[in-house]
């Protein structure tokens, strides 16, 4: 951490900022500038609360030097984390492709799409059964009835099952029968449930918050590693803008970034980080192609009735067409599907 | 809803929106304009789903004209809501101030910062007993504990408590200890936990997602209210832009906005809104002039201290001054404090 | 400026950024800490291209130390900017008025609101005469005829006259007619037009970009003020975010944020910052009670005929209601108006 | 253009609507729903001033149907509009790429770089003579004089010349030197100089401002085109966001956004999109992937010396390598480079 002093703060001030810190066990590295004194810590930060020191008289900024993750980081683990999914690799060379209904409507409707998907090539089925609405008026999900159907399609088609979790005490229930866990984009800073998960030995798919940024993201994971669950799946869904054309904003940098900072596997969602059907044949080239470990698509028989998401949701041959259009441009980068 | 076609719509494509709407049991009205056709749906619709009908053929675009909250409107509760707190009525003509710090650290941090607030005219002491960190490795609060301690101050100053609660799992206990239970910014669309507290009699302060809209605050506070519990209190507390310099940007235009709008009580929360200490007593100033119904303040008798929080808390003796000043900006807006 | 370190750097890469450093005249200050070097640049950091160091091998960031404005900091000079305007001092005690329509339509419409907001107390006179229009198929304002308007409402009311510039080759023809030269938000960055205005010897009233940092404000200021002018005033008029009831965001933590930066005044346009007249009042207050020093407000003798912003225009009644209001609040805070 | 009534209008409320209407020689349809009215204005809603209506008593909402660019919409010109440069055609099958610096800083520079992009197979030659700086003492570019070293590169390398005009009174010089007319991102509402290049026969890449909706950035392209010149190239060059981590927000959905919204040509600039040169070439790779007609990228023989932009600029190795990954993804989704 680095203190950078006002111009104006005095002797008492800099010896007031050095005292504290050396209270924490750390040491400091003094740096007179021509305009301003700056102060170096060194050891390990994390321990220093930045909001504290940041209040102290004559301190202008504190500017943290470490990154906050560690288990999440490449700088501590430098290769990438693979994860086995169904004979499948997360995390590997071969992208991964989970599709499927948002809503588990009912048993057709879900063995229909499955069949779909599986045929044109998805490696996982969604499909949530517990459904996180704004509106407490709107259809919340068949609950235990749908997780049943999800499990009947799996044993079907074969594709493992990935199902969104809402809270804690959800968490046995769905891993009963789901083969990945979904935490939210609303819930990627629902501590309570992070850490639930982390209990489990399941892979867990986190996805990052509307509004939440790249270093949050991986901070919700670390709560997740830190309770002994290393098997995190980040997910960029789109992120809110002031653009109002299309639902979110999908963060195409947030790939390479990711892959920078993180040795974790990197899924997009391009239905919710786009929110309209026509758009997500772009989205997911473009992701693919910045180099994305994985797609999570919604894939439905029939949208106009879907009771939610309808407005994103591919017809099943359009998303056969663009299983077709993508496993080219993953063969472009080098990659399989 | 009024569904706008596209310029090339054709008419199969109008007779397969009418078929749709009709048959959920509202009539439609149509309009020829002299580039596109709209489609006005007459009855309740809030039966339907808007993206369903977005994603047929030829639909341009879907938009709403009923707001999607009832119990939470004005157009629906023109008058006020008042809700007693400790011989206090948040929503009438009093400002209702809470102050204390963010977390409960010790028994005589609470208490003196309680005796201080009480002093300069506080009619709750907030702390935090569960804190939700962004790092797992922060202090996470000192749980049942430190609600006892929060008991305690109340039991000596008189002081209503109103404090965090994180978990659906947590609601018991924490009602066992606090008078106004506060559902914080990251978990304002943790539908789980605005059920559980809906279910509850007791005040709820709902803070606004740091990156939600206000009008997916009032379907939040629709979740609680759905379930039978209606003291709602709504809390601004900064929303997240591209500006660094201040932690959050105070969204004071949502104040009048909120009384347009609902009939629910409006508090504001400086400390968040600008994390730094020197910004709070403007920003409270504003927010009563603006017309707030209460102020929530971060309040440390050592912020340089303090385990979270720091940079942004007052101490005791500023904000007595806060609150006189703040008092005299009440007076000319023709309210108490 | 602080570089600090990736932690695989290599003494090489070390070396190369310390060699840079000096190349500009620069000293260099070390720092090994646990996991990373850090390197501190002593002397006057503004020399320096900041991109050009983050871009060396072994670089993870570059953090400034110094602010990039030097003329309109605080630091630099700490006594408030006074500026004179029509026997008021803009940046004193009084809270300054300044009013008007959005587009000069008329003679008629100008004289009429000029002589309403004059006896409501406003001080200065606003209305465009060249408007920046997002289509180029809306009213573009009268040109030189609507400066003519503005003068004569001038000369009958004494009112001064403040006015947009769109274009450096304007400046001449405005500066005959107008007393403060106002820059609106899309032009925040117009360099050549900053420098024109800052190449005369007139107030200017320089609006803050809608999507533009505090800093970047102050950058702009410090363009104005280094052609020679320094009378420039400061004007949040809203920002744009994800929010969508307002037309945009008020950033009421500008106010004292911009107080503690720098010297020069600060004034809030609650039209712009809310897009709806209904909220103009509430935004005003709160201005004032933050400790804006003037307000800019749009008045309309008749909103629902306005050739533009008719939605956020009050009606003189309104006006006299709000100043009466805002003068309580002006009073509460040991202001006048 | 549909007005929405607020549930409390009065039959007067309405009356006065469809009078005002109907004055605009406008056409009205009613449609009376179980909470509100609702009504339809028939007719080129284009000439009615919405802010206007929105301020009529009783109206709760203005809701546009048209879409308020006419020139650049598809729905009036289908076709793709292809821009031959230098032997090329921007908006057809082939990717254009344009390459070089950000600052022209000398004749070496300049003619180095141009040798190798152009054999890394780029089409044009970018840099900047004229530079926009956030700040004023930073380096404002060359003038004159780096128009002329480009005009010598052009000579040698036989690449055409896409630069900045900043300024209406620079078009004529720069029109002398220049291929293609850069609009900067800080100016793509600088309607002056939209007016200006619009009166011009040239090619003008139009950047989008950090802060601009896709519809105001076709609103700026139909300000060119209304002057005349349908020569226009639509640029997306990152968004400002609160992500930290990378300069703007590379919003990929523009792409497909815009080939959906308009015939233009759509060109992505991933040096400014990401700020950082390591993650230049996945973005490009997305930009190609997604549909983009062309690229725009920074160029520099030495980055750790350039004036500006170091730190997003490429070494001509890398710039070869991303070429060649590019090529294969241009491929893949059937376009050449």
């Amino acid at each position: 951490m680095i203190v950078i002093m006002k111009m104006k703060a005095s002797e008492s001030n800099i010896d007031a900022v050095i005292t504290r810190v050396k209270k924490e066990g750390l040491k400091v590295h003094l740096s007179q500038g021509e305009e301003r004194t700056i102060i170096g810590i060194i050891g390990d930060e994390r321990k220093l609360e930045r909001g504290a020191l940041n209040r102290m008289d004559g301190v202008d900024r504190v500017v943290p030097v470490l990154r906050p993750f560690k288990l999440a980081s490449r700088d501590f683990q430098p290769e990438d984390t693979r994860i086995p999914i169904n004979g499948h690799i997360m995390g590997g060379n071969k992208v991964i492709v989970m599709a499927g209904p948002c809503s588990v409507e009912s048993m057709e409707q879900v063995m229909e799409t499955a069949r779909a998907v599986k045929e044109a090539g998805a490696h996982l089925l969604r499909g949530g059964a517990f459904k996180p609405r704004t509106s407490p008026y709107s259809f919340q999900g068949m609950g235990e009835e749908g997780l049943k159907i999800l499990a009947a399609a799996r044993e079907e088609t074969g594709l493992h099952i990935v199902t969104e979790v809402m809270a804690p005490e959800q968490v046995d229930l769905i891993a009963k029968y789901a083969n990945v866990l979904q935490i939210g984009t609303r819930n990627m800073q629902n501590y309570a449930l992070l850490n639930a998960v982390g209990k489990t030995n399941m892979p867990v798919l986190l996805k990052r918050g509307m509004m939440s940024t790249i270093e949050e993201l991986l901070m919700s994971a670390e709560y997740i590693m830190s309770n002994g669950n290393h098997k995190v799946i980040l997910c960029e869904r789109g992120i809110r803008t002031f653009e109002k054309y299309t639902r979110n904003t999908l963060d195409i940098n947030a790939v390479p970034v990711l892959k920078e900072l993180t040795h974790l596997p990197v899924v997009i969602d391009p239905s919710h980080a786009t929110g309209k059907w026509t758009l997500v044949k772009a989205a997911s080239k473009a992701a693919v192609a910045a180099g994305a470990d994985g797609l999570i698509i919604e894939v439905h028989p029939n949208p106009a009735e879907a009771v939610s998401d309808g407005e994103q949701s591919l017809k099943p041959h359009r998303f056969m067409e663009l299983m077709t259009e993508v496993r080219r441009v993953a063969q472009a980068v080098e990659r399989s599907i």
